[in-house]
């Protein structure tokens, strides 16, 4: 397809970006929205090209702008040039990328997971903060886990917050969503650990032994891991508690939990 | 004093309470806004009375309210009644906290520190982010740290979007600011392990033996840590990035860093 400039904001193109902000309209078209080279860059280094992409007027050239357009015509996708006013209407920021990328959401099924490919896995319930799923996704990622699996109502990977929050990661790390007879039933097949964390746990987080591959599963911000899913862990762990917070934050209780286990398999070297 | 019931908008107490979303208000007055019982109640155990509670006329009775105006009272604080409309106000929020209160902003002077009395205390250059900063407060409270020292131009851990993230633990650790060159300085005194994070590191973080009392020293959002500091510390280490991610976010690596040195203090377990 040839490219276009487009300057209204009125303009179906743009209405239909914008429309990625609502879960609605990205469960509808199965799209999202990634802003800035760094995530477009990502994408492409793993073979995701975007299925639209809208450059602004005063984007610089840059080597991974011409490799997305290269890919994006390859692929069948549409290039737009866009005024510096849609570029912010679209990201709702005063100081917006000069990139932006739509892509098609991706997830992996759960039969589809390949246990042994990884050592690590992480599981979140209900996990409620979009800021949060997408810094465990980045940690995930940074720790070198298979991928992320979202049990139950969870805050949606593909949310415009939660994508920035990735930093590129999203594109990275395979995401798995699952309600949570699923999930059981699939984890009966498992073979190495199901760790939960549990503030009522009674072990400490680094004190019981681990089988690899291990699932390390978290609960949601408010109420934690339920009764349910602790049932189906092998051991529930605590990270311990030492002043007057009753809490950790879930995405730092994650980091810390994933870089313990991690550590396990992978040694904690550089 | 007595207690008021407010209920215009413009009222110049009303004014003066919002005016704390600004930072150049907050450091005129010195004071600062918590929202919420649980805050209120932390604040009550660590002998902090508001100099001004905001009570709305819808607010339940508790326990923490009765304690909290008794306390006010008692220190010749402002008692106030308002209605929804002003907390929700107030609060910037459609579902505000009942209860609000005022509070002095507590910072601990770098020569009143005791670095004996905890294990590990927790350094950030030029922290950027309100949510990371307040986060990062929580998490030194959790992990049993002493304090937080802020070096540089920070963000002000007193914002209201910081003192959120600190879920009351604003008011259990110890707050302190420095410049680059007064924290180089008071570090020479330093008897313990001084350790940078630095993504361009040699040593991973679990790999080089730590003296207690320790400085976890980290650099901001987007930088890092600066070389002048990076030269300051005994050593500089890594966490392991073994994915794509080229790196973490500062709060989760700020809480691995953390529970990784208090650990080694406290030991792991519960």
């Amino acid at each position: 397809m040839s490219d276009h400039l487009i300057t209204s904001l009125t303009n179906d193109t743009v209405k239909a970006v914008r429309a990625l902000h609502m879960r609605k309209e990205r469960e509808t078209t199965g799209r999202f929205l990634a802003e800035g080279l760094k995530f477009i860059g990502e994408a492409l280094d793993q073979g995701r090209a975007p299925v639209m992409l809208l450059v602004g007027q005063d984007a610089r050239p840059h080597p991974i702008l011409e490799q997305a357009k290269v890919e994006t015509r390859k692929a069948g996708g549409q290039i737009i040039t866009v005024t510096h006013a849609i570029l912010e209407k679209i990201s709702r920021r005063d100081n917006p990328q000069t990139v932006l990328g739509v892509f098609e959401q991706v997830y992996t099924p759960l039969e589809d997971i390949q246990p042994d490919s990884k050592p690590v896995w992480v599981a979140l319930e209900q996990v409620r903060d979009p800021g949060n799923l997408g810094t465990i996704i980045r940690t995930a990622d940074s720790a070198g886990c298979g991928g992320v699996i979202l049990i139950g109502d969870c805050v949606d990977p593909y949310s415009v917050e939660a994508v920035r929050a990735t930093m590129g990661s999203v594109f990275a790390v395979s995401i798995t969503k699952a309600s949570r007879e699923e999930f059981v039933k699939w984890c009966k097949g498992w073979k190495g650990s199901i760790i939960g964390t549990r503030l009522d746990a009674t072990h400490g987080y680094r004190d019981s032994p681990v089988q690899h591959p291990a699932i390390i599963l978290m609960g949601n911000e408010q109420a934690g891991l339920t009764d349910e899913l602790a049932a189906t862990c092998d051991v529930n762990v605590k990270i311990p508690m030492r002043g007057r917070a009753d809490s950790l934050n879930l995405a730092v209780a994650t980091g810390i939990m994933v870089y313990s286990i991690t550590d396990a398999a992978y040694g904690s070297g550089l």
